[in-house]
This record gives structure tokens, sequence and C-alpha cells, in this order.
């Protein structure tokens, strides 16, 4: 029998998806469970979605062109700067991705070799790993600590993993899993750092619209105008407008040689979903009102979250700025282990949580063994009683 | 500045697509162009699909699962199974990808590591090696002629680049960009080298649909039980409803590792496009009939365009028995600058020709420099008249 390739079986299954058949198997037995294992919002998509898609009057659904609608292009560009003030971005700069996914890995296949490095900070978001490991790219990754909420190291830390192989910083900001937001300051590290060793700076903006401290604005790496042939930003309107569906996203450089060898890897793929793209261009007007309410309803979620976790005896969560996740201590020695027995072994009234085991988050071999992500996208009624659960499961468990 | 990567350097820019600034200049310009470089046909979508998005009652739109929504695997089982009697392929089987280009990325990482070498008969289409590079993945062509209508080679030439890094063998059948429609001996002669040298035998089915010789009945790979653990199937509905917009095609094997494989790539980019699938649910009860009158009006024009071509003094096209491609040789000695010259040197009463310059459907350097791949996806009045305008092209070009 022919045999797969040693690229298939080193990639890691995802560690937000790979406890569904546990899951699916207690739902089977009638338990209820809250999922707090991936970032699939609960929020509403804007009604222009939907109302869009119903009024498209075309024939043929013909493809787009391999960089998106130009109106779609437009419709970005100007949605980033009426809402961010990003004058900087304009619609040439953009190419519309499939997700926020394929424009990651298109980015990294467009600057990094096989054996080239990237390096990220760690906790990192599990699928970096596997679009590096599908371009045979090296994760050097940068490690940050729970106890100092994931901060960015000092510069003296990149400059340890720094060597002729490097070609890219890669962050998350704010960041999935940990949810930290960076603060100027580690930004302004960060354009140090590239502009001194030439390297790329990759940065993942998905969760921008997703900031909760009282801080200044959110800055995005296309603000910085000594970067402009060092940044690339990736995004996706997954998140911002509770469209994970949709798999619309783009990467946006004003670097030209980056945009155009992005288009090539594009061209391959022939296009993006064209009705999605259609359903998207109608959002891009929603009112400011739509973010300020999800934004406050996050904001209250995130709180009661941290609050409840911190309450449970050998629990330590840090409070994250940005985004809807964090990275959890739990008094557990095997995450993974104590996961799937919550959701094979475990109910509470019925109930019990599914989360992702936050080793699948380290790309260090060993981390992350008694940490989870959560992803607090339910309700605060849920989320309470999913508290709750959790806090049932983890005396039970250590009891046995 | 930061450099680009070698592997985004030598991707080359899709033979189909890479003239269209030339287009639109000549549009600009106010010329009329036929479109006969892609293949994005003109007829209309099933109702279906319209009609099933304007019925979505959904109020957020999320992921799918990374596999694709269970009643769109099993839709598509069904759809085989009435249309084709492929009673073979089972739900389980199925793994909805974005687009077929997305199934056969994902199915060469799963089976071919770097250096690992590829078998594919030449000329092929294009994307087949930018994917292929991707993965620094080499194929390996295997030459077919335009005399002989591009047929299967013997056995002998496969097995004269057959070695221990050979993984697989890809065709397209019927065949991107020749036309060419295997017969069920060369299937059967291909049945015997991968299970000789243990090769995994993928078969991109995505114009089967599209067969018009008077043959018997179309032979998938995965009719040969011998093959199950063998044969790779890449679909896509984009051809079959004119629905290229979409990008919902699937991978399809009994090979369990390789579909788990697969589907560990599936996870890193989250879901296919949600309401796209939902159209495409919609549209696999479309009437037979559909299809009847598809398959005769594309037999036209193939009819019409062979003729038409074989009219043109040194013009040379094979009849092709399948998809809505054919390879064509022209009497100029570089196609390239040919094709680029009709959009902007030339015009005939205010109109020209696109074509695809062959030269990027050949994996081997200087081949294919005096032939174009044609798709004929026009109505047969436009078709005769852009044919018109290529006889009155090559008259202007060759008396430069």
């Amino acid at each position: 029998m022919p045999k797969i390739s040693e690229k298939g079986k080193s990639m890691p299954a995802s560690p937000i998806r790979k406890l569904a058949p546990f899951a699916e198997q207690a739902k089977r037995n009638g338990i209820h469970i809250y999922h707090l294992n991936i970032g699939q919002p609960d929020i509403e998509t804007p009604a222009q979605f939907w109302n869009t898609i119903k009024d498209i009057d075309r024939k043929v659904l013909e493809y787009s062109p391999s960089n998106g609608f130009e109106e779609v292009r437009q419709g970005y560009a100007g949605f980033f700067q009426t809402r961010y003030g990003l004058s900087q971005l304009l619609p040439e700069d953009i190419l519309i991705t499939t997700g926020g996914s394929e424009a990651l890995l298109f980015t990294l296949f467009s600057i990094l070799d096989a054996d080239d490095e990237i390096i990220i900070p760690e906790p990192l978001y599990a699928n970096y790993i596997g679009f590096s490991k599908s371009g045979n790219i090296k994760v050097r990754p940068i490690e940050t600590c729970i106890e100092d909420g994931f901060a960015l190291p000092s510069i003296d830390e990149f400059e340890k993993v720094i060597n002729e192989k490097t070609k890219a910083i890669l962050i998350c900001n704010p960041n999935n899993p940990t949810g930290y937001a960076y603060r100027d300051d580690e930004l302004k590290r960060l354009r140090e750092i590239v502009l001194k060793h030439d390297l790329f700076l990759i940065s993942d903006e998905v969760y921008r619209d997703f900031i909760y401290g009282d801080q200044k604005k959110y800055t995005s790496v296309l603000e910085f105008p000594e970067l402009s042939q060092h940044a690339i930003l990736v995004d996706s309107v997954s998140k911002r407008f509770s469209a994970c569906g949709a798999r619309i996203g783009m990467v946006a450089t004003k670097n030209k040689s980056v945009l155009e060898t992005v288009l090539k890897f594009a061209q391959q793929r022939l296009s993006p979903p064209t009705v999605e793209q259609l359903g998207v261009l109608g959002m891009f007007d929603v009112e400011e009102n739509y973010f300020t309410k999800v934004n406050v309803e996050y904001r209250k979620r995130r709180d009661v979250l941290v609050e409840g976790l911190n309450s449970i005896p050998g629990v330590f969560c840090p409070v994250p700025g940005g985004a809807f996740y964090c990275i959890v201590k739990l008094p557990v020695e095997d995450s993974d282990h104590f996961c799937q027995w919550m959701l094979s072994d475990f109910n509470y009234n019925g109930e019990t949580v599914m989360m992702a085991p936050a080793s699948g988050f380290y790309s260090t071999e060993g981390k992350g063994k008694n940490e989870v992500r959560i992803a607090y996208v339910l309700n605060i009624n849920d989320l309470k009683k999913a508290i709750k659960c959790l806090e049932e499961g983890l005396k039970v468990y250590n009891a046995r």
C-alpha cells in the first residue's frame, strides 16, 4: 500500500477540533456541552450580509479575479479608513483571500523557503505550526509567560534565536490564544528588531476590534512608515462581523514584490468564493453601534470568565486585553487527558465543558501541559454555568 | 529590504491569467475581446443554487466542519450514485474542499514530501506545476503528442521515469488542457503501473460530465476495486454546474490514512465556505435534462471550433473527446508573443481573441512554444467570430 508523506504524518491534529469525536459521543449520551474550545462566536452576523446575498441578481456563478473583486478591495480599504483611520491602506495594497488562513499560508510561502526560520511568540495560534510545516518552514518560538500575562520578551530574547535563516517575525495582535494586546512600546521594539535584521513582520490583526483595555487606540503594523517594505498585514472578516463561515480575509502590504508573489499563489487556486465576497461587500457599511455592542458584550464576558476562573482553587488566568481567548493554568498534570476526560467521563447535572488543551498551542514539545485555551464565545449565563461545571470537574478529576 | 522566497520567485504566473493586463488595456481602447483563455463557462448556474441561498434562514454565519457539512457529503455521494451509478462512494470517503484546487494541494501535501516525484502526462493543467512547487515536489512529465491526440504513452515510457522517489501519478480525465478522454484500456494500463510500483493514482475528474465521444460510459478511478488504497479522486462542482465561483470541490478516497491526513490540512484552514456549500447542496437534485442540454451545446461548440480551426492554413487541432479545451498548433514560433500581440497590436473590426499560450501547460522548458490552449466557453456565434478573428490575426502577424 502506498504511504502518506512524512509531512502529513508529522502534521499535528488541530487542538481545537481533535476532541470532537469525544464531544459527539457525549452528545449522543444526552450530555449538553459548553463549547469553550473554538472561536465560533454566538453573535449575530450583520443582517446586511444576509440581505445582500438574497438580492444577488446573477445567472452564472463566475470566478472572481484571483485577488478578489475590485469592489471588495475598495470596500475593504474604505472600511479600514472609515473605522480605523488607516488612510495608508489602498485597494491596490490588498489581495482578498479565502479566509485569514489562506492569507497566512500564501504569505509564508512567498517569503520563506524550506528550512528558513520564522520567529513566533509562544504560546501561538496552533495553525501557524501547520502552515509552517506545509512549507517545511522552521518555527522558532520565543517564550512568553503566563505570570506576566504573556507580554513580549526583550530584544535580547529575539536576538538569541535570530540567524541567517531567519526571515520573519509573526505576531497575532491581540493574541490568539493568550488574548494579550501588544502595547505601542512592544510594537516599537519589534520595529527595531525587524529593521536591524532586515526581517519581514507579519501581523495577524483579525481580532483588532476586540480590545478591552482602557488603553489608547489600536496600532496596526501598517502604521509604521519605516516598515512599508517589511510589514505584512493579515486580516479576516470572520471575527469582526461574526462571519467565520464566509472564509474571506486579506493580505495587505506596501511591498509590491510580496503582493505580486502572493498573487501567483492566489492564481493557482483561481479565486476566493464569489457569493461570500458579495455578502461581505454588503457588510462594510454596518453601523458603528454594531461593534460597540459586541465589544461591550465581550468585555463583560471576559470579566465574568476571568473572575470566575481565578476563584477556582489552583486555577490562574491573567486578564486578557483583547481577542476572546485566554490561556488558563489548571491544577492538572496533563490537560490533554483532562479535557478528554471532561467529555468522556464527566458531567455535572447532565452538562460538561469542551476546552482546547494548550499543548497544541506550543511549538516546544512538553510545554503547556497544565494549561488550556478557553474561548469566551458564550453568553454570560452559559459562561457562568460552564465555569461551575469546570470547577466541579476539577474536584472530581483530582479526587480520582 | 527583506527578500521574497526562491519558491515564490520560481512560481510561474498563470498562463491563463498572466495576459490580463494586456486584455484590460485593449478593453480600455474599446476593443471587444473573445475570451478563449479561461474555462469560465457562459452556461447558467442551475436556479436551485440561487434559490437555495435566498432561502437561507440563519443568524450566524458559522464555520462548517473542516471536512464540510455532513449533508453536503451525503448530497455529493447521493449525486454520484444517482447520476453516475458510483455506489462505491460513501459520504465518509469524502472531504469537502474549497474548490478542486485545494483538493489537489492537500492531496499532494498528504502523499508527497519535498523532493518526491509525481508523474503527470504533459501538456498538463498549469496549476499542477504550481501546487507541486508549493510543496517542493518534483513533476516528472510524460510526453504526449498532438499528432495522436495526446493519447496515454506506453508503460515503458512511465517506467523510464519511475524511481524510488516516485510516489504518485496524476491524470486529469477528460484532460485540461488537451480535452483528451482516457479510454478504458489506458486506465487499465495505469492500474497496472500503480499496482506494480505501489504508487498513488490521483484522478482529477472535474470534467467528467463533458464527454462527447460515442464511446461507452465514463470510468472513474474509484471503480477499480484493486485500487481502493491507491486511488484518490479530485472533484469540483465548478464546471459540472457552471458554478466556478462557489469554490466547492472534494477529495474522495477509500484510503483512510490519506483522508485522515488530508483532514489535518483541512483543519488548518478551518472550513470551506458555508453559504456556497449550502447553495451547492440545493443543486444536487438538478434535473438530468440540465446536463443533457449543456452536453449537446458543448459538443456543437467543439465541432464548430475544431472544424473552423483546422480550416485555417497551418493550424492543427485534434478532435478532443471531452472537457472544453483543446491544444492547438499555430503557424507561429512563439505563442506567448503571438497571444500578447493579439491583445496589444491587433484587432479585426474592433475585436480580438484572448488565448492561453501553451508553454505554461508544459513542465518541460521550451515545449509548447507553437501551441495555445483554447477554451470553448462561448456560444457558437461568438465562437465563429473568434475563429475568424484568429485567422485574420495569423495572416497579419505572419505578414509583419
